[in-house]
């Protein structure tokens, strides 16, 4: 698949921006202080769905050909990239069809059907998911829209980093969560395609560290068995996203899984904004690395707002 | 007491905008779908210490003369305005005494003497706590700064209004929660001398609805063991805020405990921002009174976000 550059991100942007909501950066004090350093949080918990996802997915359907466009579109998942997928297929008059596990939270099941997509349970097995994908896209000749793996969204995730660094364009290191790698992919190529000297970090759990582990060895390693509060991490890297982080990303670190949850409430008790613990991780690698930002100007991606509040890692 | 006018309260602005946060007026177009309106939630639980109580706090230690300065200030509270006076007075180099009863929450004190303050404990008793308050009134010589039963105080608390009718200069309704009265007295002085024909609502916990009853029978009546989620609308108004309040406010709705709860919810999970059970209210009020704003632009001033995470009541 071809790597997405620049031009394409911005391309994006130009699509994509009368769909999403132009999120603010917030800025704090207290937390400057306590961390010595300038944080900018780049807020997509305030995006539509809840998460940054809706930039990707939106980008996906607005690529669409006319004749796709009819078809629809599928993918498989449970979490935000359903929900993005669904409201930004509504959005545009195309049928979405959602992937999800059977035993998947009600929650969930919810706030796709919300959005008017269909949903079609499989058992709860990789395997599964990905055979009844295929017969979906057999019987409806819909376009698959992957989370992670696919040109478009990689471009939409892309354009956080777009509006972060047009706000600041003084920023001196950009740091993102890692899952599939989506995010950091878009991320990395809008950061080193505006200013290659902007220093760009992955943050990962140490529970679900794939990415850490295939950065370090060279070689991609799957994901496995992880086991981690930042429930939006757990997916591994494709070739694909692989293959982008190895070129643009500087550095990655693992935080653990105390960290995660004590930035999370830091940001909910200091700043008074709902962040879900995968955004939480980013604010992990500035607490356990005192010397790695001091002093310097930080962007940091906040991924999303998402949380069950009857589920409180606290 | 003299009553506070427009003119205090906009010379209240100039002196104390230096050293608050001007805090952002936020909307959420699925909230105005789901209540048939235009809400615009103007948001002090971005304000330092989380709430609106800075400004007041802020403006009573600005009027201090430069001889009352040097012998510091005292209050009795154990909620956000001893937090907010602790801060104030930190900020401009004067001594702050809080009064706290002996059982209040270890988080409670903690964020006082965070802000310098020294706390003097006392039995959890009225008449133990202006005892107490009166002591130290006659030992140092500081300056008592009732939570709301203050001019000054009243004028501060009145300028998050300013704000909110600078930015939106064509909203029909203000909405503002009640408990001692502070804020609300100082918001009804501020919209109905800017414009006498916006409507000025206030929301109160039916479990604590001394205003309303006051209001209604144009006698003031103490509140009666108040049991209600929103801890900060526990107080009874003074003769001063009733006084201010049977002038200028429009009407008093009462709210359901589960209103409270499931508004809070609400904003938490669709705008994702923290706020605390007291500002709830102000939502509650259009979500029980469906006819009352539909079709309008209305103004909720959200009081805070100091919400204790690990005793959520969902």
């Amino acid at each position: 698949m071809r790597r997405p550059t620049l031009d394409d991100i911005q391309s994006a942007y130009g699509r994509i921006s009368p769909f999403i909501n132009y999120t603010p950066v917030l800025t704090s004090r207290l937390l400057n202080d306590m961390f010595n350093c300038e944080l900018y949080f780049k807020c997509e918990n305030f995006q539509k769905v809840g998460a940054f996802k809706f930039r990707g997915a939106t980008n996906a359907v607005l690529s669409l050909s006319p004749e796709e466009r009819k078809m629809g579109v599928v993918t498989h998942s449970s979490g935000n990239h359903a929900a993005a997928l669904a409201l930004a297929a509504r959005m545009n008059g195309v049928k979405a069809n959602i992937v999800m596990p059977e035993n998947a939270p009600a929650v969930k099941k919810n706030a796709v059907t919300g959005y008017g997509a269909s949903i079609t349970f499989c058992k709860p097995t990789q395997q599964a998911r990905e055979e009844t994908t295929r017969m979906i896209m057999e019987q409806t000749g819909a376009t698959l829209v992957h989370p992670y793996d696919n040109f478009n969204v990689i471009c939409g995730q892309g354009t956080a980093a777009l509006e972060l660094l047009e706000e600041n364009n003084d920023l001196e290191v950009i740091i993102a969560p890692i899952g599939g790698g989506g995010l950091m992919s878009g991320t990395s190529i809008s950061v080193k395609g505006i200013n290659s000297h902007i220093q760009v970090i992955g943050a990962e759990p140490a529970n679900a560290d794939d990415a850490y582990r295939s950065f370090t060895a060279g070689k991609l390693f799957p994901s496995v068995n992880p086991v981690t509060v930042a429930d939006g991490l757990l997916t591994s890297l494709s070739e694909l996203t692989f293959s982008i982080i190895r070129s643009n990303v500087d550095a990655i670190y693992t935080v653990r899984e105390e960290s995660i949850i004590e930035c999370m409430l830091l940001v909910w008790e200091r700043m008074k904004i709902i962040i879900e613990p995968s955004s939480a991780t980013v604010l992990a690698v500035v607490k356990e690395n005192p010397g790695l930002i001091r002093g310097k100007k930080a962007g940091l991606i906040i991924s999303g707002g998402n949380v069950d509040f009857r589920k409180l890692p606290f």
